[in-house]
């Protein structure tokens, strides 16, 4: 049970007031009275922050990270930035977990019964609707990894998805691929969708180029090496944009299962650039996505959006670069 | 801005009480008034069950998840079951990143911060003085992934880190591999110290063996590619148990590096079974920590401290069991 100011106040022989005043900002307490308050709040336990100050603040300090994708690696980053940076500002990094949640409302009511002050959500998979919902319910929202759009409903802050498409493209173009497949993600994934379009763009300019496409059923390794298992069964590609690292890693189990090795008899290109990317086990080469950036400027808008609810949503797109490694061949 | 009580009420156009009254449960209240009510605070965004009912209950119903190696693929599982359990059950799930503290005090000063009515510390690698501070500061604490003791300072729940070491050594022995190594995690972490111990107590049976050991730097996958690399450059053993998946991983990359081959060439057995152990990738070999029950036990310990804070210390211990796969070869 959560001492009291009462009790701190008893214990330090001081007024309640004098309590209050030595854990409120900028209010005037003497040294004395400040240092025998703050045994005293040590000794018991005292937790200054939170309760009292919300009710004055009417604010939890409670950011919530909305996923549905708990089991991509990319997340092992996100978790661990989101987390740093928060605590950096004094704030309370909160998970909520909507992997089998569909009805917008229902978050909608579990982020009121968990009263943050604001939610990132980190997700390219969960429907807009999701964060329109928090948004009519008054909670600031920002939507990392969301799709790009000239008038946004909430604050976006992510990557130009089109433009990595076009980059793959352009990239397996480069290395003199003949034939190039896009194997994205979930068809119905806003990410999936600007992909494709950018890389079928920049593919459409060199008709002498053989183009192809197809989806996984989510952005996870079992999805990718499924999917890449199929194509290979017929007249696949010489090379493949895959859908983000995981699916890539998926389809690489899947050509090593083949036995097809790569970069010889077939080439991947990801996007992510997540941590196991780069291990040696895998040498990925892939579209590095500025994850700590988009985190950072996520906590930075949320934070913002605290002071200023009615912020004018805004759409930050941060760029991207290939991250050469060893699963295409030489240009 | 969190709506309060009186702007419900106002709304509602009946007593604060009543609105009081609406969401104490067990509180008598007419379904007249608590429809209108419920309107009411549906239409404002009202959070009816947080900062008035902290106050009453001084709970903040929040319980941290404390941990300092985010970066380790098992904590995709874990955050996983972590967030979904607390959710079950109506509590909020918080992240506590201590990566970077070495002083247990500066980790209960945030952790007061914080105001969580209980933390689980996620951790083998986290010095038991974090554990005892938060129990010394009265914060309710379970360590899961924690050492077995008898006679234990706060909630333990994990594995048999001695048994799993004696299960690897005699794994490899009875595959006839007849030189054998420990390649653990850090030093100076329990689980470490435990998984040598049962490893050599079971080595040090069968005399015709030749046993090695040596230790990663962390639980990571550079310090296993990095000690690994270092072992092969001289007279290696057979097969390794490594102290984790991860670990086994960055091996796994090493030895490919050195142009061997496994299981033909050396044999690695890992712990964890981790999800990507199972990936066509790896096909690693390893003793599986059954992480799901650890959590769900270590949630239920927590609950339990919040009636019963004065709860007698326990230790939980689940039994671990060999996944085969295609890293040693056949027995």
């Amino acid at each position: 049970m959560a001492v009291t100011l009462k009790e701190v106040a008893l214990r330090a022989g001081v007024s309640r007031s004098a309590v209050s005043r030595t854990f409120t900002e900028g209010a005037s307490v003497s040294a004395k009275t400040r240092k025998k308050v703050e045994k005293a709040a040590d000794e018991l336990g005292y937790s200054p922050n939170f309760l009292a100050r919300s009710l004055t603040t009417r604010r939890t300090k409670m950011i919530g990270l909305v996923s549905n994708n708990f089991h991509n690696p990319i997340f092992l980053q996100v978790f661990d930035l989101f987390t740093r940076g928060l605590q950096e500002r004094g704030l309370r990094p909160l998970l909520v977990n909507l992997t089998d949640e569909t009805d917008p409302e229902e978050s909608v009511k579990m982020l009121r019964q968990y009263s943050v002050d604001g939610v990132i959500v980190a997700s390219s998979t969960l429907p807009s609707g999701f964060s329109k919902a928090f948004r009519d319910a008054k909670v600031p929202v920002v939507h990392s990894f969301g799709r790009f759009s000239a008038t946004p409903d909430v604050h976006i802050v992510g990557i130009d998805n089109q433009q990595c498409g076009r980059m793959a493209a352009r990239c397996l173009i480069e290395k003199d691929y003949k034939s190039i497949g896009f194997m994205g993600g979930p068809e119905n994934a806003t990410s999936t969708q600007d992909r494709f379009d950018g890389f079928m763009e920049e593919a459409g300019k060199h008709p002498d180029i053989e183009v192809s496409y197809s989806y996984a059923d989510a952005y996870s390794h079992e999805a990718g090496r499924k999917e890449m298992l199929r194509l290979l069964k017929k007249d696949h590609a010489e090379a493949y944009f895959c859908g983000d690292d995981v699916l890539s890693i998926g389809a690489l189990s899947a050509i090593e299962t083949a036995g097809l090795s790569v970069p010889d008899d077939i080439g991947i290109i990801g996007l992510n650039d997540m941590e196991m990317a780069a291990w040696e086990n895998f040498n990925l080469t892939t579209i590095h996505q500025p994850v700590s950036q988009i985190i950072s400027s996520s906590i930075e808008l949320i934070v913002a959006m605290l002071d200023e609810p009615d912020r004018y949503p805004e759409t930050r797109l941060f760029p991207c670069r290939i991250v050469e490694r060893g699963t295409l061949k030489k240009g």
